[in-house]
């Protein structure tokens, strides 16, 4: 196939005269259609039914006898604890098991070093502080940062993870405090960091003694096929090190069973636990047991976890797929985007050149199809290329999926052909 | 009855041995009872049977139509919000539905306000930040203040609040920049804020334009006899003054419906609401709205709410009663000791004189009977009188009550015999 660059004047007239006719042609429908967030669909909210009888008025007990509808418990149900153990392969002793939001542990525990300090000085009476910012990446993650004036330091992810040879640049910078890595399924890009990757993280000393990578590990049983890319557990390699403190790690269900409804938890090295533990005592009697309960019953170990994602993976990889597909038909070959084919995760990474990122959300929008806001997976919302689009396909259906792809694709090619 | 300091030697003499023969027959029982914490009883527990069946697979959207099971829908469930508003006599609008304790909305507001301020520079950057402490007050909130370097200057509690003249004359401090107050059924005392005190609260303007009340009303509906102790509701006695930013209201169904899985809410003025919103926005998704709905399903109104609290009722109030009885029975009189009779909340504060409460608890200690720690109910766990002591009579049943106070009564009279 002829790339667009190489096009005659009068093939580009004629993609651009085809291209818009398509756009018009969605733009005439009416539609409107939501794929900005990574949001699960009905159907897989319809997976986690049993979730609802899980406990009740004669059903509370953990294990080990506690009546988990009364106070107590600041570290969580032991056997919610040992499954998180399990599905992220460390001690439950590491584990905290939580509320239902890891965003609100991070976020926390960023305020923790803020203000308390982990290991040295609070970061708040230290000038400059500076993260780390691994682009693109989860908005949220920035969001927290920026709120407590964390300065951002963007380094571009790659397919193996973020490029290493930069970050270990930037961490001889003693003000650069830590970063965030979504290291399985990257979002948005779906990409899973490689066991080189994770060796040369957990190898690394930072100048600044207080370093903390939060490690959130949000996809980690989120495969879209049977076998699930391969990440090595962190903190046995750091240990290797000496670097267990360095990371702090934050997964939920959130994905696995309801959205809105799920368990998170803390998995940290014994150090980092009993600091959390000094906060987490004076600020919680004790999370919601009887939902930590709950999870508990229904996964009474990681291959149940694991049979519960192959059957969202069911529903959502004919999604992925869909859309992967019709990128491939409409843009495939035309070197005026690329975007990544992830095996895991909740997006995918669509790039379009020319920094015409911005003019794509606006022409899908006045479509009626909402896209993530671009920029939103960089700093302060800008990405220096403008060309990155996160694509959520979770939660349309799959024929919407399909009409969203043909719009999104229709306005790529509209606005390329503005371009040249 | 003639009081202790009036007996004569052989009087005393006869007191001190009845009071060790009746606290060593105790001792030789080798009980284990705990009365250390204001934790309900398992057949409080039970009332709420209900909610586990309020929601399940095929009911779980709220009134609206939102899905509960997913993400979405930051300030919590319509209905729920309405609730709670109902229930603390405001606008839903003021009121955001939250997670399971209000200890940690408590904790967040104080966090909010330490290092991004509330309407002036953040308090972290204020030297000298101090707080009102009413004592005997809830150890916890203590903790909370003490956490974040907050000092705290003690303010006597009196049965229509705190002492006022001495509020008035501290918040002309400007470094004076909030307090805790428990406004109905105080923990540990019971006593219900007067008309009048409310009114001063409203009514004063602190030196320090960002003063904060942090308004823990954990006890608004929780009787003990079918008749309300009458608490003035906040907001609208402080709107006259234009004072109702000095107010954050935190309430929940902890010890409404179940201890560890509850609702919390927080209540307050919109320029406040905003405020926390912006926190909120960074921090948290979206709280765990199906345990929101479930709330909202059992409680169609504050009269079910009051309904629900009057089978609690029933089953505390003969507890109250039974201690009641006792001490009245057994210290009645002396003049070594007195103590509140609340109508409502979780506590009775037994204050014992000549500075013997370390004494008491130790005693009680060494017979099985465990209290709340001696000076827990005052900041730094220091009770200057060495007076207080804090009963908790929800968990035991009133069999062990009873046992618990005549051990209370006996240790109380061998201290003071021990004293002169």
């Amino acid at each position: 196939m002829k790339q667009y660059k190489e096009f005659t004047v009068d093939e580009k007239a004629a993609f651009r005269a085809a291209a818009l006719a398509a756009y018009n042609g969605y733009q005439a429908q009416g539609l409107k259609i939501d794929m900005s967030r990574g949001k699960p669909a009905p159907v897989q909210l319809d997976l986690s039914g049993d979730l609802f009888h899980a406990v009740d008025e004669n059903n509370y007990r953990s294990a080990d006898g506690t009546d988990c509808r009364n106070y107590g418990g600041l570290l969580g149900v032991e056997e919610t604890r040992a499954l998180f153990a399990e599905i992220l392969g460390v001690e439950k002793k590491n584990v905290i098991a939580c509320g239902n939001a890891s965003l609100t542990l991070m976020f926390d525990y960023v305020a923790q070093c803020m203000f308390d300090g982990c290991g040295a000085e609070p970061w708040s009476r230290q000038k400059d502080v500076k993260f780390i910012a691994v682009v693109p990446g989860y908005d949220r993650h920035f969001t927290i940062a920026q709120y407590f004036g964390i300065k951002l330091i963007n380094v571009p992810m790659t397919p193996t993870g973020p490029d290493m040879d930069k970050v270990e640049e930037l961490v001889k910078d003693p003000t650069v405090k830590g970063m965030f890595c979504v290291p399985k399924y990257s979002n948005p890009d779906g990409y899973t960091y490689s066991p080189e990757t994770i060796e040369r993280l957990a190898a690394m000393t930072p100048a600044a003694k207080d370093f903390r990578v939060i490690y959130d590990n949000a996809y980690i049983v989120h495969d879209l096929y049977e076998e699930s890319d391969y990440l090595p557990e962190i903190f046995s390699v750091a240990k290797k090190y000496g670097h267990e403190d360095h990371f702090v790690e934050f997964a939920s269900t959130s994905k696995i069973t309801l959205a809105g409804a799920g368990v998170a938890c803390i998995a940290a090295s014994d150090n980092n636990i009993e600091m959390i533990k000094k906060r987490l005592t004076v600020q919680v009697i004790s999370y919601d047991k009887l939902n930590q309960l709950r999870h508990a019953k229904v996964f009474k170990s990681a291959a149940d976890v694991h049979a519960r994602m192959q059957q969202h993976a069911a529903i959502l990889r004919p999604k992925f797929e869909a859309v992967l597909e019709i990128m491939e038909k409409e843009l495939g070959g035309l070197g005026i985007a690329h975007w990544t084919k992830p095996r895991g995760g909740y997006f995918i990474s669509l790039y379009v050149d020319g920094g015409s990122a911005k003019r794509v959300y606006e022409l899908c929008a006045q479509a009626g199809l909402t896209l993530t806001n671009v920029g939103a997976t960089y700093p302060y919302g800008v990405d220096p290329d403008d060309s990155n689009i996160r694509i959520a396909p979770s939660f349309p259906t799959v024929e919407e999926l399909k009409t969203c792809a043909e719009i999104l694709c229709a306005a790529v090619k509209v606005a390329c052909s503005e371009n040249a």
